[in-house]
C-alpha cells in the first residue's frame, strides 16, 4: 500500500498555508467585560479564545497552532529526558482517593461527578493516584524501573475565583509527568530524573521564547532542594518571587530564606507602663494601629497554631500543643519556617478550639506563652527593645508599652519554650542567604511549571511495592512534573505584547509568516500570493493568507493584534518595483522595507535566525 | 535565537527509537474476566490499555503511539478538506441545553456535574450547542462562510452498558467536525462540504489500512442520501450491513430499502375457524409460537406507535393518533419506514397510554384498526392469503386462522385507513432495491465513522442568523462529520490479529521496526543494535529496541502479541554471517531469512512498500 508508507520515507515539511477567509480569526475591538490582564484581552481581541462559561474556554484555530506548537517541544523535551507519552483519562473513580484522602485535601476544588449507577467519579485535577494505580498493576520489579511518563490532558479544578482568562481556569491544559524509582541517589534514582526535569523545562520555556527565572520552592517530604518552580518574569503575574542578584539565588515567598539579620536581644529596658487601649471591632493590624496611633513596624503580631505532630530529627519526648509565633506588625509569618524552628508540624489554630484554651484570638500577645504546653517562637527582627505594641490577651484590648525582660521574663529563661530566629516571609532588602552583604530583590512572575520530588507518599498510601535487588519489597519513590501549557500561551502573551497587540515569539507563534494582500481580487497579487506561498511552504513555514475582502486599514490593525512575527503586504507600488513590503511585527515603529521577490524567503529565514 | 528556527528549517524526520526497557509495555496472559472481543483482549494483553473504571480506560505509551499516527492522518485529511481544527472544553454550561433540549435527547447517557456554585453542567458528549453558540459570538456575515472545523477531544458518554473494551466506552476519543454554509447546494454550499468529507472519510480509512464500506444511514431532517456511515467489515462488529453484490449499494438495517418483493393481495379464502389460544406469561414471540405450534414466519407482529406530528410533505388536514404496523412474526419492524409509509412522525406507543385507548399491548392483531383515529400499515410479505395466527386483541390470549377479508374486509376499503407497502428491515435475500435480480448480502461492521446533513436544526434552535447577499438574515446550513478515534484503534485490532497477537497494519503501528536483542549484554549485539537503530531512524522509521534481560522466548512471544509489522532479530548465528534475522508480524508461519546488515534498510523500505 502505497499509503503506508508516506509517514516513513518523505521527510514531511512543516509548512502550511491557510487562507483567512477560510478560517476562524474572530478578531473584535471589544475586550470581554471582566477583562484586566493583557493576555485575557488580546487573546479575546485577536480571536484565540472565547469563553463558553466561568474560566471555561473555547480555543479556536490560532490558539490551538499556539498550542500545538507549545505541545510538540514539550514532547521532544520529555522524550529527550526518557518520558514515554500516554494519556490517563480525565473520570476518575472516588475508591482511588481511598488511600491517599485527597478528595478531602482538594476540598470544594474537586469537580464531583455521580454516574447513573450512582457511583461516585472526580474529574482529574492531576493524576498521582491514577498511575499509581496503573503501575500498581503493571511493574513488579525493580528491573522496570526507572520509569519516566507524560501525558498532556486537560485538567479540572472548581476554582472558586477564575479569573483573569487562561491564567486561573477551571479546565485546562496541562503537561503532568510522573517518575519511579527504586533509590534517591545513583543511576535511575529520582534525583537523576529531578535533573533531567530540570533541564528539560529550562530547555522548553528557552526554546518558547519566554524569560523565565527557576526558584526554589517549598520543599517536599524528602527535604532538601527538593522542588522548584519556573515562573516567567513578569509585572503583572500573580506570584512574588525573591532574587539575590549576586548569587543568583532565587526563590518564592514560602520558600526564601533570610540571610543573617545582625545581633538580636529580649533584654531592654521599659519605655512606659502598659497601656491598655480599647481596639473593638477592627478588622486588622493597620486599623488597630490607626486607633492606637502606633504603625505597623512598632506592633507584636502573634499568630496561634495548632500542633499536629513532630518534624522529621525531631526526637522531643514531649511535643508543645501551640505555637505561639510573633512578627513585626507589617510582616507575613512564613508557616514552613515555623515548622522548622519550633521542630514541629503545625496548622493554624481553629478559633473555637484556641478560644476554648484561653486565646484571646485577634488580641494575643507574647505574654500568651503562659498557656499551658506553649511554645513561644519570636522573629529574630522584633527581639529587639524598644517600644513595641501588643495585644492585651482579653477581647476588644491592646497594650501600649510592651517589654520582653518585663513582661515575660521569668519564661525567656526556659530555652525549650522560647526561640528566637527566622520566621517571616522575605521581602525586597532583607539581607540574601547566599551571598553576604547582598539584598534581596522581589520581582513578580507566572507560575508556568513546577517540579517536586514526592517520595513515597503515594506508593506508601496506595501499596506500590515492588521487589527490590534482595528480592525484599520496597516503596516505589516518585516524582512529578508539572507544566501548564495553556497557561504557557497566556504567559507567552503577558510578556510579549505591545499597545497594539501580540508579538509572538517565532517558535510558537501560531504562523511565522503573514501575506496581506490589499487588493484580494487583483489577478497580479493573487499571482504573487500563489508563487510567494509555494515558496515559503517549500521551506518550512507556516503562512496565513490575508485575503478577505477588507479595507487595508482593517487588514494592518488585525496583523497587529494577531501578531505574526513576520508581515509581508502585497501593493501595487512595490510589485511594480518588483518586489513586496516586508516588515517584522518586533519592529512596532519601523517602516516596510521593500524586498526583491527572490530575496524573500532568505530574508525570512536570516529574520528568524537573527 | 536558534532555537527559534528549529521547525522552521530543518526538515524533522520521523524516526524515534525507544527502548523497551525503558518504557511501560506491560504484556501478560491473563485477559481482563469480562474480555470476549479481541481487541479487547489483546490490547490488554499486549499492554496497550488498561481498565481505570467501567468503560474507562489508560491509554499506555503504544496505544498513544497508535492513537497519535490514527489523528495525524485524520488531521491531514480534515486540513486537505479545509477544515480548520481548534479545541472545545468537555465542561459544557446546561443553559447551551435550552434551547435543543438535547439533555432530554441524551437522558441517562449525559454525565451531570454540579459545580461549587451550583450551576449545571454537563461533560460533553458532542459539540453542536458548544459550536453553534460560539459561532453566534464569531461571525455575522455570508462572507465568512463556508467554514469547517474540527477537533480532536474526549467524549463521555454514560453507557448503561459499557462493553468491548474501547469498543462502547464511557470515555472515549472522537474526531468532531462541523461544517456550517448559506445553501446546501453550488459552490460552498453543504453538499460540497459532505462530499469533501466523504472523501475525507474514505481517505483516512484507506490510509490506516483498514477494510471498510460506506453506508447510506437513516437521512436526516434535509432528506436525501444525507448520511452515511464508516463501517470496518469485521464478523465481531456489532452493527449489520446489507449490501448488494451486483450495484454496489450498500446499507445500514435502519436505511436499507428492498426491492420489489412482487404482487401481494389481501384477498384470499380463510384457512379456518378464529380460534382462540390461552398464552399467558410468554415472554416473546417465538414461545407464543410454540405454545400455538405455530412457526414465527405464520404469525403477525403488529406493533402500536403514537403519532407525534406530520413528516415534510404530508398535506392531510387531520392525522391519525396511532399507527399499526403489521410484519411477519420473524421480522423487525423499521421504524423509518413507518415515518415514510404513514407520513407520521411516530414513536412506540407508551403501554399505559395505548392500554387506556383499547390496544392490548402484547396481544394487538390488525383488527385493532378499528380503534378511533387508527391507522394501519402492512407490509406486503403479509399481505398474502394462507395460514395466519395473531393477537386476539384481549390479554393472554392469540388466535388461529386469521384471515384479512373476512376479518377486517370493511376497513380495507378505506385507502386512507390502510396501507400496503415496505415496512421491515431488510435481510440477506431480500431482493435489491438497484439492481433487478439481485438480491442483498449482509455483513457485520463496527461504525468508526458518520457523516451528516444537519441543515438548520441547531441555527434555528439556537438563534444563528446571518446576514446573507441580500442583506436579509438567513439560518446558518450546518453538517457534522464523526470520527470515533479510539474505536478505530480497535477496529483494526479485530480486522488484524491472529492467535498469537495483533497485526498492525504499518501505517498506524506504534513502531515500525522492532529489534530483539537476544543477548543484550553482548557487545557486538550492542553495536548492531546500536548501528541498525541509527541506519533505520535516519530513514524516518521508528523503532523499538527489545533490550531486556528476559528469556528469548518471553520476547518471541511478546513481538507476536504486540504486532510491530517488521522484525529484526539480532543472534549470534546471523551476525557470524554478517547478518540479521529478519521477518515480518504478517507471515506468521515464515522462517526469518538472514539478510546482509547493509541491505537491512532498503528490505525494510520494500516491505512496507510492497
Amino acid at each position: 500500500m502505497a499509503s503506508d508508507t508516506r509517514p516513513v520515507v518523505s521527510n514531511r515539511r512543516t509548512g502550511e498555508f491557510t487562507r483567512w477567509s477560510l478560517t476562524l480569526i474572530p478578531t473584535t475591538r471589544e475586550a470581554p467585560n471582566d477583562a484586566e490582564t493583557p493576555s485575557h484581552v488580546l487573546l479575546h481581541r485577536a480571536g484565540f479564545i472565547r469563553q463558553v462559561g466561568a474560566g471555561i474556554y473555547d480555543y479556536l484555530p490560532l490558539a490551538w497552532r499556539v498550542l500545538s506548537r507549545i505541545s510538540t517541544i514539550i514532547r521532544e523535551e520529555m522524550n529527550a529526558a526518557g518520558g514515554s507519552e500516554l494519556l490517563m483519562p480525565a473520570l476518575e473513580p472516588f475508591e482511588l482517593f481511598e488511600g491517599t484522602k485527597r478528595d478531602e485535601d482538594y476540598g470544594d476544588n474537586l469537580f464531583r461527578v455521580k454516574d447513573r449507577k450512582g457511583r461516585m467519579n472526580a474529574l482529574a485535577p492531576t493524576h498521582e493516584e491514577v498511575i499509581t494505580d496503573l503501575m500498581k498493576g503493571a511493574v513488579s520489579s525493580y528491573k522496570q524501573l526507572p520509569l519516566t511518563l507524560y501525558q498532556i490532558q486537560t485538567k479540572f479544578r472548581d476554582e472558586a475565583r477564575p479569573r483573569a482568562g487562561l491564567l486561573r481556569c477551571r479546565e485546562f491544559i496541562m503537561k503532568d509527568a510522573y517518575s519511579f524509582h527504586m533509590n534517591v541517589e545513583g543511576a535511575g534514582g529520582l534525583n537523576d530524573s529531578y535533573d533531567a526535569m530540570y533541564k528539560a523545562y529550562s530547555n522548553t520555556f528557552t526554546r518558547c521564547g519566554l524569560d523565565f527565572t527557576p526558584v526554589e520552592a517549598e520543599s517536599g517530604p524528602i527535604g532538601g532542594s527538593a522542588s522548584h518552580e519556573f515562573m516567567v518574569n513578569c509585572a503583572s503575574g500573580e506570584d512574588t518571587i525573591l532574587k539575590c542578584p549576586v548569587s543568583g539565588y532565587a526563590a518564592n515567598v514560602e520558600k526564601c530564606e533570610i540571610g543573617d539579620r545582625g545581633p538580636w536581644t529580649l533584654d531592654a529596658a521599659p519605655t512606659g507602663e502598659l497601656t491598655e487601649v480599647h481596639t473593638p471591632n477592627l478588622p486588622g493590624i493597620d486599623e488597630v494601629g490607626k486607633v492606637m496611633k502606633v504603625k505597623p513596624d512598632r506592633m507584636l503580631k502573634t499568630l496561634v497554631f495548632a500542633v499536629t505532630g513532630a518534624v522529621a530529627g525531631n526526637t522531643a519526648a514531649v511535643l508543645p500543643k501551640w505555637v505561639l509565633a510573633v512578627v513585626r506588625g507589617d510582616r507575613d509569618v512564613n508557616e514552613g519556617k515555623v515548622k522548622k524552628l519550633g521542630g514541629c508540624a503545625v496548622t493554624l489554630a481553629p478559633e473555637k478550639e484556641a478560644k476554648a484554651a484561653g486565646f484571646a484570638i485577634g488580641y494575643v500577645s507574647p505574654r500568651a506563652v503562659n498557656t499551658a504546653d506553649t511554645l513561644l517562637l519570636i522573629d529574630s527582627e522584633v527581639a529587639q527593645g524598644g517600644f513595641w505594641a501588643t495585644g492585651s490577651d482579653k477581647a476588644d484590648h491592646h497594650v501600649k508599652h510592651f517589654n520582653w525582660t518585663r513582661d515575660i521574663g521569668a519564661v525567656l529563661k526556659d530555652t525549650a519554650k522560647v526561640m528566637v530566629g527566622d520566621l517571616r516571609n522575605a521581602v525586597a532588602g532583607d539581607p540574601s542567604p547566599k551571598a553576604p552583604g547582598a539584598v534581596l530583590e522581589t520581582a513578580r512572575g507566572i507560575e508556568v511549571g513546577h517540579i517536586f520530588k514526592l517520595g513515597t507518599k503515594y506508593s506508601d498510601a496506595m501499596g506500590l511495592q515492588i521487589q527490590d535487588e534482595t528480592l525484599g519489597k520496597r516503596s516505589v519513590i516518585m516524582g512529578c512534573y508539572g507544566i501548564g501549557v495553556s497557561r504557557t500561551m497566556a504567559a507567552t502573551v503577558e510578556q510579549n505584547h505591545d499597545e497594539n497587540g501580540i508579538v509572538w515569539p517565532a517558535a510558537i507563534a501560531p504562523y511565522h509568516v503573514l501575506i496581506t494582500m490589499m487588493k484580494p481580487d487583483d489577478a497580479r497579487q493573487k499571482e504573487a500570493a500563489g508563487k510567494l506561498g509555494c515558496m515559503l511552504v517549500g521551506e518550512g513555514f507556516d503562512v496565513l493568507l490575508d485575503d478577505r475582502d477588507e479595507r487595508p486599514g482593517v487588514k494592518f490593525k488585525d496583523a497587529d493584534l494577531v501578531g505574526i512575527p513576520i508581515r509581508i503586504t502585497l501593493g501595487d507600488k512595490a510589485l511594480d518595483a518588483g518586489g513586496v513590503e516586508f516588515k517584522l511585527r518586533k519592529d512596532a515603529m519601523g517602516k516596510a522595507e521593500v524586498v526583491p521577490m527572490d530575496e524573500v524567503v532568505a530574508k525570512c529565514l536570516a529574520s528568524l535566525n537573527g
